[in-house]
């Protein structure tokens, strides 16, 4: 059944190799993780083989993709300055320098992201991204794109994958398939969320894994350029409209559009089967959104698309045999802490790092996923918690008072003991922090405070009964 | 590829039929849960072909499964009753009244299960119960039994299942495989912990799954019966040797020979790599049972066997076009509240209270099959957790004193208001109270012994102010 492919796909680096330039990594995945995992390994000296389903997207106009656009903070940033690509990345983001939050009557208020040292996420379009990466692997001499290939089986023990390759055009009638197998030192597993290499991993004995979907869908909306050619709202900010059970977003385009998304739990968006009714509910809850994604434009997108699931993926341990799990494929989170290419891109940062310590040999390269797999989880699955956590935040807290009083004495904390009082989406977005560190700090900082109000209310309780004994 | 099978396996019942009697079941797994659908459907006047992927187990002598006795408790019971089974069963039992505590000294004393009304559990054979299961389904002229019948694909939402049979025996040179396809107007799913059903399910949008391994495996050893043929301990117990990280149990057979399994963590059983290892870790923590294992059969026992490992798995929902997951392929459990094959029996009686309001119509079926996934899910999560926690109650919680106070005060309230106050274990194991409802019920008796507890500090607090400002 199986047919060779007329390239050297087959000829694995000898077992014995000792140096990266003899070792072979094979990625299944095309996405942002392995696109950035093809530039790290080849930079290493690795040979790389970067295996996608899809066509090459550098030839196809839209992105097919569903989320469009990302926010980008330290953690990508730091994993793009490894392959020398932050600058240009950085110069095509639109920096949003607060959330600003929507009321219902259309008034505007602005929640700065680092109201201490006033940095910003960056908006970024995941097609550029993805081409970007999958362009400067392209350059390297070590690395083979391939592209148009559905893994279909394989073993993780002997590093081996095997893939469907069709030629002449995905699915055409005059599609011939081909099989293609290859094999690797080190097989890399970045094909996302539904990982089809993950499915050999949950052969495995031992392999913890879960997939939990939220009772909340996202549809996607946009609101285009004015007339003149303008953003429609100010572009230096994420836009919210929290609306307690659900909520829309905006984030800015490079062609000065928006991509706007509605998260809203899915008997709502069923609730909305008429016109009439789409634009009374965008009426009472958006209204200042409703000319700008214009009305008719609205109703065309709400009732071609389907609201879309979101689900959170946990998985360990995250290597076996010799295959690892990066990113989605190791750990998918809901999208409401901005983090899921950033955390997938601080795992590639992480990996360099162990990398470093090597000396080229498999056994070491079992060491390292090894040690990869019990550092990263702990702190995979904190940010996959701080995801599903900020969903409430978003889409309901920031409109209470007592959200807002607690950011605002984490803000005056922060600026007086920077070093000691790093708030939580602080630590999150624009610092290197181990997730699960994160976390810790903040349930330390709720001690502190809590602590703090019963001495405070201890001290009031006794100079009341001072005083009281004194009259 | 796919060849038809002789039999009439293709032939689905019209779509349209709206009597039980023309209706078709495929179920997918012979064991415990399975064959006992199959008696539960068969009774109600559906035609039920059971799919099984081992050969007849009632011709091999020895069980196949890995767990070879069970401890059956009320719902089991319930559930075998309804299919006229429960008496046959309870006479091949052993009565369980109590567990019997080992100490280190190999001194003992008891804990009875039911300090009230003294009922009991009963340890029944694996073999025996799913023998006595197939042959009562086998009976039934609308039962058609199918081993060795390997599952490979299927759609839900056409009721349809693909199998593998191999012909002349499983695996042999000579063995044909041969393309099946069976056509239902309900599929279940009782393939167990590792089901080939819910591979399908897997693929739905919105599956919820989990699998979580503990860090613990097992190992069975066995205490065969007495020179004279008699049960080397006291038969009506459930013998335990509790301590702390790792236990061993032991459940009577009827040939008078003991099950023992040790529950340990992998580390742990890695560490003994000796024969004098393995007896001084013996005689240190089990010195009263080394005699009657006996050093040559424990050391034989040990050593010719790897420990195995224990899953928990979690899904939601537990139906999906015409199929439904039922038993450990819905709710797989860590064994330590020995309810793993009552919940799933439960499943089968709980199905059948649903079917009794069900017109029989295929539209009425579904119905049913979202009913059966929204009622029990909540109450099969609930006994996967409390297994996960009875662990620590049976290898550590039994030795504390804390924990021996808290049983004590639970049967006094019991034997003083039993119907007010259950305790957890009793609510579980002797009652049909939802398992959702037994965790709620403890939660409230929490609550109310911390309240008492604290309004009695209170009040002692109140009498010595009292008798200070008197003084």
């Amino acid at each position: 059944m199986r047919t060779v492919g007329s390239t050297d796909l087959q000829q694995p680096s000898a077992g014995m190799a000792d140096t990266a330039e003899s070792q072979k990594v094979v990625i299944v995945g095309g996405g942002l993780v392995g696109s950035l995992a093809a530039c790290m390994f080849s930079q290493r000296g690795y040979r790389v083989d970067l295996f996608e389903y899809r066509n090459d997207p550098r030839l196809s106009a839209v992105s097919q993709g569903r989320s469009i656009n990302l926010a980008m903070s330290r953690r990508a940033r730091a994993a793009l300055g490894l392959v020398g690509l932050e600058g240009e990345l950085l110069r095509h983001g639109i920096a949003m320098k607060a959330r600003m939050i929507h009321d219902l009557e259309g008034g505007t208020r602005e929640i700065p992201y680092d109201a201490r040292t006033n940095q910003c996420i960056y908006s970024v379009g995941r097609k550029f991204l993805n081409d970007v990466l999958l362009s400067a692997a392209e350059k390297r001499s070590n690395v083979r794109l391939l592209f148009g290939h559905k893994m279909t089986g394989g073993s993780l023990d002997e590093g081996r994958v095997e893939f469907e390759r069709t030629e002449g055009g995905t699915g055409g009638p005059k599609a011939k398939v081909k099989a293609v197998e290859a094999v690797g030192d080190l097989v890399v597993g970045c094909d996302g969320a539904f990982s089809s290499l993950r499915r050999l991993f949950m052969k495995k004995p031992m392999f913890n894994f879960s997939q939990t979907y939220i009772e909340h869908g996202y549809m996607e909306l946009r609101i285009p350029p004015t007339a003149d050619g303008e953003f429609a709202m100010p572009p230096n900010f994420l836009h919210i409209w929290p609306r307690g059970e659900f909520m829309m977003i905006a984030l800015p385009n490079q062609d000065r559009s928006w991509t706007v998304t509605l998260f809203m739990p899915f008997a709502q968006f069923e609730a909305i089967t008429t016109e009439a009714e789409l634009l009374a509910f965008f009426g009472q809850h958006f209204a200042d959104a409703v000319p700008l994604l214009g009305e008719d434009a609205l109703v065309g997108d709400f009732f071609r698309s389907k609201p879309q699931p979101l689900v959170s993926v946990k998985c360990r341990p995250y290597h076996a045999g010799r295959a690892l799990l990066l990113g989605d494929a190791a750990h998918a989170m809901v999208p409401f802490y901005g983090q899921g290419m950033n955390a997938g891109f601080e795992d590639v940062r992480l990996l360099s790092g162990l990398l470093d310590g090597l000396g080229g040999s498999p056994a070491g390269l079992a060491d390292v996923l090894r040690r990869f797999s019990e550092h990263r989880n702990a702190d995979a699955e904190a940010i996959c918690d701080l995801a599903m956590y900020n969903y409430v935040e978003m889409r309901d807290l920031v409109n209470r008072p007592s959200f807002l009083l607690r950011k605002a004495l984490d803000n005056a904390l922060y600026a007086v003991l920077p070093d000691v009082w790093v708030p939580l989406y602080n630590s999150v977005t624009f610092s290197d922090m181990r997730y699960s560190e994160c976390v810790r700090n903040r349930v330390w900082q709720d001690q502190v405070i809590r602590g703090v109000l019963v001495a405070l209310l201890a001290c009031a309780a006794l100079l009341g009964l001072v005083a009281f004994v004194k009259a």
